[in-house]
């Protein structure tokens, strides 16, 4: 191929490859929509006054970062310290690592901090506040930390209601220089669908969980400059973010089905799918068989919770205009089933042997992580680079 | 980490990392049940008088290869290309890449071929048939071709009973030397759970239409010199394989939870587990948090289907023994949620934060497809080597 591969260059080339001539299966990224949708998020947040900190989680990729980062040097957030290590290699200087902080993994941050980065740390218990203080005090270099604040019973956090357990967690790090503020993530936005309404008041009680922990630290004369909240779909419906600082949110740049089942955004705003090629026919059953199975796309089966079950994807032709009714309706490890949905009246494509598809992905963050890079189209439909992801941890 | 890193030497040091010493999420293969499962299917199938063709779609390790394969030039299976061309690089000589072949595949076929590689294909239909001839004839390699058969109605091939098209595709590749036999797989064995009879009788399925369509070949004056078949289930419960030449398994030399419940094997028999770490607690729950989440374990439930679901894997200790009806309830991307079962009236283990815990998964291929490589257990409990993985195509 003669197009251009960068690890974080962002540079495109002038010669194209055309979707014919890729190997499938391979994960192809429009530009296009990437920038549409970090630009509507960027707008919307900026009119409530909201600083945006997008999350790498999804992307894994420096030329994506450099995308969606307001400036060369972040901020930014990830979900894994190899994340971390490859975007401070590139330059980003202020990141969150968004998962609760293992003890044993405080070398390793502070090994990216020395390297330049400010790299903070997420934690929700007095264990993890005394590691921190203890490895800030070893070294000199207090690692900052906000407190977990669970918004919704989602999964991870100090309730912010219990005054006693911020309190204690904050006197721990501020007493080793380390306080930074409070970070949630209202997860639980994820099962609501369709509902404008239901999902401004999600960001509402995530707001309001936000603040409520902040003025309980400032109240105890702890220091909370940072009051970091997010999710895809409560930053999209936010109407009011007083107090908050910053807002996080991931997905939305690439999107997928599931966002979409929920409205975070369009099925057409999805700048993700996966390139497969027909390689087989059970003209009885009305299966094409394709070689994107469960390895490209990924074993998630999110929008089967949702009102509307997308199966293992919607297919596409090369335009990636979805053909009428057709999904993936089951998976193997490499062989894709492609069918219509249970009882639509559509007529089944004729699709030759070799004949080629696009299909949009449920979760962009369990597709992409099958994939060890994008191939990124630019405007005249064709693949003008590569760009490459960061998988592992 | 000072133990050996191999690409496909095999060799282990005697160097030896502790668990606690690794940075987690980490993939964790125990080399001594790994060979207890391969010597358990080699004897079974020897006993029957049939050929093994180690399948590598599991696996995905030339190090794994060469533990399950009967020589180190094969033969062996594969499932991506990218696996052909690592075994073919690191000597091993006899491979069928096991997915319907695309014609736009066929080049890179030749390319494994030409390095010295006897790379076969798979195909079901005359158009894919007419590639390889006209292939096999423009470069005078007649690339060889076994025809699909469709033992059980699980995915691809043509129905054993279909005379006429295995005589046309059957035809079309004789003619072009391209003929090799009938592969089939009877993937339906995989909704079978605990019933020896019905797992023999699943066998006894695929073996019937294998020698059925292999007759229906030589009658009309074809070869057909080779009858393979394969799943693990019907691997291991084949009573008589009269007429086949080969089997191929995969999944059974690593196992899995999934495995487990069809009865293929003991779920002490599983031989890789995901090393966690505990990041949290939200007590009022009964949930332990740990930084094993969906991206370290897979998207794969297959258990939910099963008598006894599993959730995202059954959590054990640092010796790999469960605890009482400990799982993985639930799992966000890098956050695992781990509780008891629904019902269980065992206590939750008092786990501190930095706690270590290995979990069996419930698919030993999705799981290990999330990660590069094998931390290898030596019999110290230790990790003594890491073996590469080769994901992508």
């Amino acid at each position: 191929m003669s197009m251009t591969e960068t690890t974080g260059a962002g540079g495109t080339s002038k010669s194209t490859v055309t979707l014919d001539a890729l190997q499938t299966p391979c994960l192809l990224l429009d530009e296009a929509r990437l920038r549409a949708n970090v630009d509507r998020m960027k707008a919307h947040l900026a009119g409530l006054g909201v600083a945006f900190r997008p999350h790498l989680k999804t992307a894994k990729s420096l030329d994506v970062a450099r995308v969606a980062m307001s400036a060369p040097e972040g901020p930014a957030m990830v979900s894994t310290l190899r994340e971390a290590e490859h975007l401070a290699a590139g330059g980003v200087r202020d990141l969150i690592y968004g998962v609760g902080i293992a003890p044993a993994k405080l070398g390793r941050v502070q090994g990216i901090r020395a390297e330049g980065a400010n790299l903070t740390v997420v934690l929700d218990s007095a264990e993890q506040a005394l590691a921190v203080a203890a490895c800030s005090r070893a070294t000199g270099d207090p690692i900052p930390a906000l407190i977990e604040v669970d918004a919704d019973g989602h999964r991870a956090g100090v309730a912010p209601g219990d005054a006693e357990a911020l309190r204690a967690i904050g006197t721990i790090l501020h007493e080793a220089g380390a306080l930074r503020g409070v970070l949630l993530h209202a997860g639980d936005s994820y099962a609501i669908e369709q509902d404008p309404e239901a999902l401004a008041q999600a960001a509402e009680t995530e707001r309001r969980a936000a603040v409520l922990a902040a003025q309980t630290l400032r109240s105890a004369g702890l220091p909370c400059p940072v009051v970091s909240v997010g999710s895809t779909p409560t930053a999209r419906y936010a109407r009011d973010l007083t107090g908050v600082t910053e807002v996080r949110a991931g997905v939305f740049m690439i999107g997928d089905l599931f966002q979409a089942g929920i409205g975070s955004h369009a099925v057409d705003d999805i700048a993700l799918s996966v390139l497969a090629t027909v390689i087989g026919h059970q003209r009885a059953k009305g299966w094409i068989v394709t070689d994107a199975g469960w390895m490209a796309l990924s074993r998630d089966r999110g929008t089967a919770r949702q009102r509307v079950d997308q199966g293992y994807g919607v297919v596409c032709d090369l335009d990636r205009r979805p053909y009428p009714d057709l999904i993936v309706r089951d998976a193997n490890q490499e062989h894709g089933i492609v069918a219509l949905r249970p009882g639509s009246a559509a007529d089944l494509p004729d699709l030759a042997i070799g004949a080629r598809l696009r299909i949009l992905p449920n979760h962009a963050c369990a597709t992409g992580a099958q994939h060890d890079r994008y191939h990124v189209l630019d405007g005249s439909g064709g693949v003008g680079a590569i760009w490459h992801r960061i998988n592992g941890w």
